[in-house]
């Protein structure tokens, strides 16, 4: 048994409606979990070796509708890593400074230095997806926007930080489900916002953007993956597995010692 | 059994020869560990509450010799924790940026936002132990810092970040051990660093100086814990017991919810 990662091709238009948000790959929830834990230890083995490295980044974005699961995933595949090497960047409503900038400029502030994994829960795709479902931009400036991710992206990879995009699917049914668990559990009355529901009452243009957006930006080498998330110990195990696939093709090793070391003698 | 908290009384001068680097609290290496483990948990369920309430930092500055374990106190007392609600910030050589402005600028950019646990591993203190045992800066400059730290700690307490401070004791004899050990060991000896000789040479002049700052910016609300660390698990079951009462005297809650939530319902 392996989770499936899906990745669609580059090029082709994606529909979300193709990809089940129950998917689990066949496993149950016991099975899963065991082998995120295992996917998990090899995270931090190569996480250590990234940042002694230093010389290769990992910058995960992290995607989804209200109650999708961002802070869930980020908690459960990310707990147990060194926080040393890793940096989690949330990105709210945009201030006054940041709107004065160009909509990747914030952003950029925050990409990972090399030997780090930076985590962006929400990111630049928020500027194709608010934007567009409430037509506050007119079409011209976020199909512009589109090329201008591609370029920042490819900036990115072209100089030595890996980038892998998440889009986390939940469905509308799950959505309501969880809502309903954030108002009836006091522990996470705090987490549930009234804005959440104007949000949610035009799912039907999210899921337009989101496949506009993921469409017109998913590359080679930067990838956008569609996470099966109804089931929130497949949706950890696929995104472990997906890190780790990432990871190790990266190939990060201990950097060579200084040269000389074997003569060095530590004087009392 | 219970690990005690070396916390020099505020205006006392410190001396660093008082406190044993072996001491390890009559413990051994397992039960150490196991309570530890314990601890976390608590670090764990305190952070969530932080982090949910928002209205609360923590700042934690971890300060040490070479090897004196400031990198795996990070990994072994953190590791566990969600990533989201931590950040690490490692301060290196300053840049010619940083060094355009005064000590305290490239540090005020990385205090934790409120609901966050920031973590300095090095910082401002190195403004005064680097340049004092050098003699690159004159007397009556680096005193004059003592006094712009506290300032700069007043500041942060004072709008709802508390400061803890670790200085990590450990001595000559057992730095030797730690730099031999990176030398043999070939998964270590990419941290092992010529420039840390000459460092180990001045041991004498950088406990006076680390004795001069603990005592000199020791205050109430801001204090320095003196952590014996020749033995990593003893030295971190310290600063995960000192973290948890810091925290519990913090009283983190959640928040409490948005008012009307028991009115609403979620549209299909």
């Amino acid at each position: 048994m392996k989770a499936h990662i899906h990745i669609p091709k580059p090029g082709k238009h994606v529909q979300l409606s193709d990809y089940d948000p129950e998917e689990d790959g066949g496993y149950d929830k016991e099975t899963a979990q065991a082998e995120t834990d295992q996917l998990q230890e090899h995270i931090f083995d190569l996480q250590e070796r990234l940042y002694a490295q230093g010389t290769q980044a990992l910058l995960v974005v992290l995607q989804a509708m209200d109650t999708g699961g961002k802070d869930g995933a980020i908690r459960k595949v990310f707990q147990g890593i060194n926080p040393q090497g890793v940096r989690v960047t949330a990105f709210k409503v945009p201030s006054a400074e940041e709107l004065a900038h160009d909509f990747l400029w914030r952003v950029h502030q925050h990409v990972p230095p090399k030997g780090c994994i930076g985590i962006f829960n929400r990111s630049h795709y928020e500027d194709v997806l608010v934007p567009v479902v409430n037509q506050i931009v007119p079409p011209k400036v976020w199909k512009g926007r589109y090329n201008h991710i591609n370029a920042f992206e490819r900036l990115l990879t072209e100089t030595g930080t890996r980038v892998i995009k998440f889009y986390l699917h939940i469905d509308r049914a799950e959505q309501k489900r969880r809502l309903e668990e954030r108002l009836e559990n006091p522990d996470k009355q705090w987490k549930f916002s009234m804005g959440d529901l104007p949000v949610r009452e035009k799912w039907d243009d999210y899921m337009r953007a989101y496949e506009d957006a993921i469409t017109e930006c998913n590359t080679e080498s930067a990838p956008w993956v569609i996470v099966p998330a109804n089931k929130k110990w497949y949706r950890d195990l696929v995104i472990a597995r997906a890190l780790v696939d990432t990871l190790e093709s990266m190939k990060p090793e201990f950097p060579p010692p200084e040269p000389g070391l074997d003569k060095v003698v530590i004087p009392d």
